[in-house]
Formats: C-alpha cells, structure tokens, sequence
C-alpha cells in the first residue's frame, strides 16, 4: 500500500498524492505518539528552582492549579541525584505511581530498590525508554540533569511556573555554562489568585 | 478643611465621613502622581539580560512592540557603570530625549558631559529626584545597579520582556547573591509573532 515507486507520479498522480497523504498521516500520528521528555519546573522570575540552601517556600501553591492533571499527563519521573538526595532527606522517595529514574554515577542501586538509578549511557535509557509505549516523561529536575539532556537533544519542552518572586540566588533553572536553546512558546496561563505564569516552550 | 477633631465623629457622622474621602482622595492622587523607578529589561527565560560576552542577539524585535509609547512613559534614565561602558563602547551614549544619570565611582564627569554621573549618595539622590515632577523613572540596567536599587527599597516595578531563549549564562537579571523580593503580578502581554511574553510586576 505504502510503495511509491518511481513511476507512480507519471502513471496515477491523484494515487501518488493519495498515498504521500497517507504517510504524512501516519507519520504525524506517530510524531503525536512518541513520549515527549518534558522540564517542567516552577521558577522564580530571576531563573532559580531552588533556594541558596535548596529552600521551596518560596513556591506559592495556587488553589487554581490542577495538580491532579498535570501529574496524569505523566507516568515516569526523571531526576537528577542532587534533587533526589534533597528529597530522601525530606521523606520523599520515588513519586507515587511513577517510574522513578535517577541519575547518578555514585548511588547504587540496592540502597534504593524503590527507584532505577541510571548511571551510564543516559541518552541511550532514554531513547529506548522514549520507544516504549506510555504516557509523557517529567523531567523534574534539577538543572544540571536538564543541562546535560538538553545538550544531547533529549528535552522536547520547557514548561515554567513562574512565582511572583526575586530569590536572589540558589539553583539556576539551566546552570550556566551553558549553549544557547532556542525555545518557541506554545502557551500560557495566569494564575489570578496568586500571579504565577505558567509557560510553555518547545525546544526547537 | 481637613482638620479631623476627635469629637467630629459624634457630632456629624456625614461630614467626617466626607472630609476622609476627600483626603483618600488627595491622597491617592498623591500615590499617581509620584514618579515610579521601573525595572524594565528584556529577559531570557533563564534570567540573563544579556549574553556571557554581553550579547544582546538573542533579544527578539517583535513588529507589534510599541517602543515608542514605553519610551513617552519616561524622561529620565538610570544606568549602571558597567552597561554605560557598554553601551559607549556601542557608540551610544545618553538615550535621545531622556535625562540619563550614570552610577559610577570611577567615571569622571567631563568625560561624558551628555550624562549625569552620580558617584555617591544614590538614594538621596534619587529619592530629591523623585519628589521632583516628570515621568516615570527607568531603570536600565544592568543587574547590579537594580540588586543596589531595590535593596535601598527605591524600585517600584519590576517589567520583563521574557525572550523565548535559554541563553546558558551571561549578565543576571538579578545577580546573587542578593534578598528576597516579592512581587505582585499586575499585569501580561504576549506577542504572538515571536512568543515574548511581558510580564508587569509591582514590588511588594
């Protein structure tokens, strides 16, 4: 159904395109398809995740904001090894009903059976993990984690809640030194109650 | 008119009422007419006003921009030693139409006398001028006169043109470290040809 040979463009032209369409199609429902790795972080307005000493309370909880939803679009979590050591500490180990993946070259893997610790070949995890069929995939931080997958092409969105707020300092959303990505803004919204702005980039 | 004795309340209950309005009033209009010192930068979305080597390239000139009308907004500029130098070394000098003070210790004022330069006292000077009338007050940048600024408490909104880039590293919006600033989200716009998104923030 799908040969196009050579001669078809002269022979049928209405089949030729008929069958050009249908692969695009395919092609574009495949695209839908495939697991977008996606960073999505609440930042202050002068880039940092985090505080000088890891602090988050300066992260405003806005009733209006559907966590519920947002934790649906996903169903594997990415995690660099320092944001996961801050969470252990703070109780938190893998996220609930998720696929936990940390990455780390020190962690082993018997002293956390409740997650996967990636420590070699990153990229490759990812691109066979991106193959397999499943919801999106939440890298959920920190910036080191985001600055190393972007650098190999792995990150497909950036999705910022951006707090009301000057931290001054801390964990930078990309860590400099860092190259230049080109992003293309693909939505919005407006949290009234408490100012945040969520935002949504494609890296292009 | 607005002396408010203590028994006026009991004895004519309208008239206090009238005679508080009245001084709400001129009070507010008061608040208006006060010149407001304005941050207002272009951005990238991981806080750098500009690139590691001072790049400006990566800030997008979107058509439906109104520069002309930002600029009525304001008479005078305030710039920091190290972005003037930039910007001499640009070829610019004092921005056309605007009183343009210079925040330096080391720069001599006859060497740049299309400028003001202001070598000490900053807050006394800024807040006689103020008290003055004019326009509102720009902030221009960079990072470091805005860190001084808005720890004496002198900055009173904070407007960022976020570009739709990651830039990896360069000039902080805010340079660490630096206190913790509130803000209140009073106002957005988003520019649908290139995906700027401004973003209007009083400081608390």
């Amino acid at each position: 159904m799908f040969q196009l040979d050579s001669g078809i463009i002269q022979r049928n032209p209405g089949e030729a395109v008929r069958v050009i369409q249908s692969a695009q199609f395919l092609a574009s429902r495949w695209e839908a398809s495939v697991r977008r790795i996606r960073y999505a972080v609440a930042a202050s307005l002068d880039g940092y995740i985090a505080g000088p000493k890891g602090e988050a309370d300066w992260i405003v909880m806005d009733p209006d904001v559907d966590f519920g939803a947002l934790f649906e679009e996903f169903d594997t979590v990415l995690i660099g090894r320092r944001t996961f050591e801050g969470m252990a500490r703070a109780g938190q180990g893998a996220l609930p009903g998720m696929k936990t993946l940390v990455f780390s070259r020190t962690l082993r893997q018997h002293d956390y059976p409740d997650v996967t610790i990636v420590a070699e070949k990153a990229a490759e995890t990812l691109e066979s993990l991106r193959a397999e069929p499943g919801k999106d995939i939440w890298l959920f931080g920190g910036g080191l984690l985001f600055r190393s997958l972007a650098g190999s092409g792995l990150v497909d969105t950036v999705e910022v809640a951006v707090m009301p707020v000057l931290v001054g300092g801390g964990i930078p959303l990309l860590p400099p030194p860092a190259g230049r990505t080109g992003l293309e803004l693909t939505g919005h919204k407006v949290y009234g109650k408490t100012g945040i702005i969520s935002l949504q980039y494609k890296v292009k």
